[in-house]
């Protein structure tokens, strides 16, 4: 008997995450085990509120356009499911919009900790003897999962920060004899390097930039790092360095924590960029700028690449596949099989791998001198970024898809209604 | 009798001033009263110092490859000549170097400033009954110069803000239920807000961004804008706001000026996104982040209109027969002859309409709530940015020019060997 599939989004959206839910929708469409197919609006808070689009009739046109539109049409969320056994009533209010919409499958697709939840409904399901499917499917700009070779969304970020380094580095170069020395770039990565790390593709010279990479990996040292910048502005004139969000002091305080103040005199986060320039001024009194990509890195549909979005196609299809295998509590995710040529596979994980694990960028992928990476890093890096998509455009502008689908009739009590 | 042509860039660089540069190259090249061509190294200073490098044998596909290529390929800089009066020496250095190359032509591609310095050139050599014959070109992003519809350069940035803007809009859509609700983007233009406005047309519906626009036109009132946002919050969930660099307080102070101090106490310049973001979340407590585009934005080679590019060839070869036809002392712009459908064509300035000059946003353009464009100005920019010249890849990054010419031995004395 067809039973349907709930599917959502889960963590920091990326431009390629609709790609694996046209995939998933457009698999399911085909599948002769599920009938309806929902999606959470708003992620695992959909299931929770009963918010649950139904998505079955998506037309081929409509899946085409899904397929290149970055961010997440369904909305995502930033929620972590609570321990199963110290509040028992979010997971059995989930169960229960699940057996009231005949829900058998669940697929969750998002980072380390979305695939927690995938891990914690895979096992309260379990414990209740309920026959849900729980399958995880891996997203993250961050590129910090483990057990997988890469994630979806990683790769095109990738392409948007090398692509936005080297134009900016052109920019530089042409300028520095009367303007800009020092330029900083700030980039995502809280913890792990791998995005700030893919900005070194664009070092097609050794006098054009990235000079220097700033990763969350290394400690960061204001002496060295000027020290550096200075040898870097001796040499070339201009020094460009790519930073990421997530770098620390020795100590352990992060950098973005550690200076600003703003008009009121409260600490103003987020300022890495600008206390990078801050210091170079203060100590070099040359002329800086910095840029900050902030969610542009990870929303750039117009910049995609090819195999990221192969990667991202290939996982929603396996997903449902896997489903109708009877396969539980695992997530999906991308092994190499080989650099050059490129070949990859899509492998089964188990979900207690990923889940609130982070997979920091390894030490041989770090150069010796603590400010950029080895060849071995960019002969990862490159087979990822390798090819092009580019979305149609009317007025100018990309065309996105839009989504014009109310959520379905509720069959339950509110949970806010709940005692 | 053939004469050489001295071409160079000047000011900030664009993502079509190359393609600028390619179409003079290749028109010189065709022109009977050429003979060779020479590109001031790092603009007017090539000139002076007499850095010129010969690019009279590039090739059709340097060419085609310089066309799509972001910055300036020679060089350009920020550099304005004295008055001819009080440093009469910059003026002669110039002429005898012009002289000992046999330059009879001069093209100056830059801004406001820059045609200050092709009406210099032109008035100079006037003055000494030179028949030096001077022509300016026009580029700058901020599309700020008198007397034409539309400056190159612009197009492609108003594009590039567009689709940023469009992009982070739908991510912060999808997570403002858990996550970021105001979201404000940085970008350039000091005194008009041409671009703060192209961000405009990624509004497609009332509830996606920018919701708020902030330009350099209005004095910022940091209470109108906070009742702004708020509003906006209560009625999207989320409020996404694109800032100009330039924009200053009622007393004319700049906001960028206005507040930040560095991990030193001094003060922190270009900080207006981070300041719009900590007075929001003073006021509203509302997660925030911000993105500043800065360099990206003028440099972005991979999201080129295809209308600037063809304004940028038509200028370059319009340079040429102007020069071919005894002109000087002019500006060369786009005029507009309709809108819908679009046509337009290459018209004459006086380079005093230009030089020095600048054109803000006219009051018709801006919206009566002071926070957002009208549709007059959507129906100005709409043409502008159609169409998509898609460079090509390698390795999965756009494939550039680089410059591999060195300057030619020099004939005179270095300036700095004067007395």
């Amino acid at each position: 008997m067809k039973k349907n599939l709930f599917f959502a989004h889960s963590g920091g959206v990326t431009s390629t995450l609709n790609a694996t839910a046209a995939s998933v929708i457009a698999s399911a469409q085909r599948s002769s085990c599920i009938d309806r197919i929902y999606v959470g609006k708003s992620g695992i808070l959909g299931a929770l509120h009963e918010n649950l689009l139904d998505v079955t009739d998506f037309s081929t046109e409509d899946l085409k356009s899904l397929r290149h539109t970055p961010s997440s049409a369904f909305g995502s969320c930033r929620y972590k499911l609570h321990d199963p056994v110290k509040n028992r009533a979010e997971f059995q209010q989930i169960m229960d919009v699940f057996h009231a919409h005949n829900i058998g499958y669940f697929i969750y697709n998002g980072g380390n900790d979305s695939q927690d939840t995938t891990l914690k409904m895979h096992q309260f399901s379990r414990s209740i003897d309920s026959p849900l499917l729980c399958i995880g499917l891996p997203k993250t700009i961050d590129n910090d999962l483990a057990g997988v070779d890469c994630c979806p969304g990683f790769a095109s970020a990738a392409k948007y920060i090398a692509t936005s380094t080297l134009e900016a580095s052109l920019d530089i170069k042409a300028m520095y004899s009367t303007s800009t020395r020092f330029f900083a770039m700030e980039v995502m990565g809280r913890n792990a390097g791998w995005l700030a790390a893919a900005s070194a593709l664009a070092q097609q010279t050794s006098d054009q930039g990235p000079h220097l990479i700033l990763l969350p990996e290394n400690p960061f040292n204001p002496e060295k790092f000027l020290s550096s910048v200075k040898k870097c502005i001796q040499q070339y004139g201009h020094c460009v360095t790519v930073v990421s969000e997530g770098i620390s002091f020795q100590d352990g305080k992060r950098v973005s924590q550690s200076n600003q103040t703003d008009a009121f005199g409260h600490p103003q986060l987020g300022g890495v960029a600008p206390y990078i320039c801050g210091i170079v001024r203060n100590e070099l009194q040359v002329k800086h700028h910095y840029a900050v990509l902030d969610y542009c890195q990870r929303s750039a549909g117009h910049l995609l690449s090819s195999v990221d979005l192969e990667h991202s196609d290939a996982l929603g299809k396996k997903a449902i596949s896997s489903l109708e295998n009877n396969q539980s509590g695992i997530m999906l995710g991308v092994a190499r099989i080989q650099s050059k040529p490129y070949q990859w596979s899509i492998i089964p994980v188990p979900l207690s791998t990923v889940a609130n694990h982070e997979r920091k960028l390894p030490p041989e992928y770090i150069h010796s001198n603590g400010f950029h990476v080895t060849q071995a890093f960019k002969d990862y890096l490159e087979p990822l970024i390798e090819g092009e998509y580019h979305p149609p455009y009317m007025n100018g502008l990309p065309s996105y898809f839009s989504l014009n689908t109310q959520p379905i009739p509720k069959k339950r009590i509110p949970i806010e209604e709940l005692s």
